[in-house]
């Protein structure tokens, strides 16, 4: 088994830093965009057979070392009882989550009930990899599933849920408080089927203040990191960390992936010994051109040093990125060797 | 006349921190939207009397320690010859800049003659408030003005802009440079026409990394603020400055103006004493309740200490804001004492 990732979360030697990319199963690939032209987001979410071969497809075309499940993030949220569209301009939640009978009203579903697809999938993947490389499970963190529950959306301020977080803190803790225990078990759902390491996305989170982070979003990651326990390795991702990394590292994560704001340099300085790093190409930066994407990822990977880091992206993968520059990506890091 | 702000952009002591707010002159007031019934954002940018009204608007119903004139940091990009509109959500630009060739057909404008309106506007400013408090001049920083000409208006990543600068350097840098000259040339104008203080805006130079903001950004507004010299106090704003806030000290600024994500404490803390630092609320709280306007607000005033700070927020203030709220952040700067 390829277990470079499973060896960087727990901090052992490797001969070179794995690599993966966040939606690595997606739009830029052709196979992709074939099997979409047959159903929808969603669907495709749903269909155990289609989630695991686009789940492979950036394993077999790309020859990542890490495969992630297909999947989205407000999948539990759905399963809660919220009627969610997944558009192309992204998800959208018609009647948004604002009082407490509305919070009141979510169910803290069985995942073995509620979304069986999630396991099959899991259970899928396992089969077809043979252990080939790892699977890593992911959900998204309370603040973020809150972000869109409570904004009924996408959002450019956050001015909803914040509003709504200050004026009526014990609302919004009790909305937090339900989507981690439902996280939670989410995870704990796709470990027993077969996830050998879970990313927790609580990509809306920098859009906070240290102090907000430390109320809102930090006391759910620690309550979900705190059900999984070790029994596999967590990654913790927030888009725009640099405010609050310093909190991020008692999360409990063994991972803790950064954003392409924040130099890796500076991450590991203020990030210590104490967690490994993932991350952190500005995903613009696969868009062209090759010499570029060799200097820059060249940078990361001389900044993180030889042990503790998973090469990714700092976001995900651009619809427009061109295969072939993605496959330099993961190139780049095979062929690189420390100084 | 009201100086502390002045004072505080030089160094000097004051009894308290001056506060203003970033788009002051705006939605929140009644008072504003009264008057942009009668006439289109841009009709209002571009009629002295208006302007000059709606500027003075927050003055006088808030009583804050400086006034901004009203206006738009696309008004030097339309008189470089790019058609501009600025519609509610957002400025649109039908036609963007990719190419060399549309670089070379943008005029560098003369000010005087392009937009005397701002001049006059000015003028009329410094007349009605004799001196009463501070003029602040503004305009938007190359690298911001340079994302919506090339993205063609607001964006999520950057994408276009981000890859045209790592696929043509040149192109972009020349981009960047004929909006530095722009931009020298039109804050001098607003200067000669009585503006007390300038902020620059580079909004959007917080989604670049710091090796891309010293590339693309840095250098522009240093050019800028060398122009300038020591006319007037530069005040620079970035939103999401945390990872760059380091370089944003050299950029000759003698004002660092920064976003919420980031404490009071660590800003002054990085920046030690060789800027004074202006902001930081974030502008959710001022949707209330009080008690939090309150809390978080002196917690900047005890981070930030007795000199070297403008209290204002972390970014513009929203639209929906109760005008008592934004009265509320006045007085507490008002009524605040050190300890």
């Amino acid at each position: 088994m390829n277990d470079r990732l499973l060896r960087v979360c727990r901090r052992q030697p490797v001969d070179r830093a794995p690599v993966w990319m966040m939606r690595q199963a997606g739009r830029y690939l052709p196979e992709y965009r074939e099997i979409r032209q047959k159903l929808s987001f969603l669907e495709l979410c749903k269909n155990t057979d289609l989630a695991a071969e686009v789940s492979l497809q950036p394993y077999r075309i790309l020859d990542v070392d890490a495969v992630i499940f297909f999947s989205d993030i407000l999948i539990p949220v759905e399963a809660m009882g919220v009627p969610v569209s997944l558009t192309d301009k992204g998800p959208e939640i018609a009647n948004p989550i604002r009082t407490q009978s509305a919070i009141d009203s979510l169910r803290i579903p069985d995942p073995s009930v509620e979304v069986p697809f999630v396991g099959a999938i899991i259970k899928k993947l396992r089969q077809e990899l043979r252990n080939a490389v790892p699977l890593i499970g992911f959900a998204g963190a309370p603040w973020t599933l809150a972000s869109y529950l409570v904004e009924g959306g996408g959002s450019k301020n956050f001015a909803e849920i914040k509003s709504l977080a200050y004026r009526e803190p014990r609302l919004v803790h009790a909305l937090l408080d339900k989507l981690a225990s439902t996280v939670g078990s989410y995870l704990l759902f796709q470990i027993e089927s077969g996830a050998q390491v879970i990313q927790l996305f609580d990509t809306w989170a920098g859009e906070l203040n240290r102090s907000d982070y430390e109320e809102f979003a930090l006391p759910y990651t620690r309550k979900i990191f705190e059900a999984i326990g070790s029994r596999v390795p967590r990654i913790l991702y927030v888009n725009g960390c640099a405010s609050i990394l310093d909190s991020m590292v008692s999360s409990g994560a063994e991972v803790l992936s950064i954003d392409w704001r924040i130099s890796m340099a500076e991450a590991r300085r203020r990030s210590g010994e104490r967690v490994a790093l993932q991350g952190n190409l500005d995903p613009c930066v696969l868009l062209g051109p090759k010499e570029r994407i060799l200097a820059k990822t060249e940078e990361i990977l001389e900044q993180a040093g030889p042990t503790g880091h998973i090469l990714n992206l700092g976001h995900g993968i651009l619809p427009q990125t061109p295969v072939e520059n993605a496959r330099c990506f993961v190139e780049i890091a095979k062929n690189y060797r420390q100084a």
